[in-house]
């Protein structure tokens, strides 16, 4: 967008950071570290319900949820992020991978799509509207949980 | 984020022109003035699979269909859309309503969330990247298409 200025690649790099240190906190299980990427009026849309979270305290109570469904660590990959940024406003689109043992035994493994929409503000960037979805099939109107990319 | 400067508010009022169009064009059901607000190279998420979508032919594809499918026009609504403008990259949050006949006789009403992420080129924006879906419910495996804000 704004060419390859040295702010852009900047920025661009600072995103990615962001990003690597979000999938290391999400592997890791450390709410803190995770709830530190995100804006605490950030708007979020999760792969469950309710049509949307406000507020990042919603995220904090989703994530220990999730965070404890899970026997040992977890393994999250972003595959391929796209990220378009401008000087204070970027979103970030790609595939997430999750793989772990639940609590249950199960062996938990899902692809979906995530959409991270970002602000700066005093020169940080904070994600201020997430959303993580899987498709449904309107022939069963079952949630898609098993597509691979 | 650019603070309330001319160039900020003349880009939110020319995203919410742009919002406008694609609103009264889907009601339309008028697919060549949908896609005029998408980038070529566009890469959706939508509300049914695939897990991506790959440029503006492959929404073509996707809208005629979807057209197709109702009897007469679409109630088509986007409920209060929280817009954050940069200067040449903006997103846009909130929730669809649709509501319609269908050829088949019934009745469709659904709410779903709705992300659209915009680029501005040579002074027009369009959709670089959108993200459509509904929750699903853990429990059952369903997708939650009878949610409500």
């Amino acid at each position: 967008m704004a060419g390859e200025t040295k702010q852009s690649i900047d920025n661009e790099a600072q995103i990615r950071e962001l990003i690597d240190t979000l999938l290391a906190a999400v592997s890791a299980k450390d709410i803190e570290a995770s709830l530190a990427m995100y804006s605490p009026d950030i708007v979020s849309y999760d792969v469950i319900g309710p049509l949307q979270n406000n507020g990042a305290t919603t995220i904090r109570k989703r994530l220990n949820e999730w965070f404890s469904s899970f026997n040992g660590h977890i393994e999250f990959e972003f595959r391929d992020p796209q990220i378009t940024v401008g000087e204070n406003v970027a979103f970030c689109n790609g595939l997430h991978h999750v793989k772990g043992k639940m609590t249950d035994g199960k062996e938990l493994e899902m692809w979906w799509r995530t959409t991270l929409c970002l602000c700066k503000v005093d020169g940080k960037w904070t994600i201020k509207h997430s959303h993580d979805s899987v498709p449904f099939d309107p022939a069963t109107g079952a949630a898609s949980l098993a597509l691979k990319p």
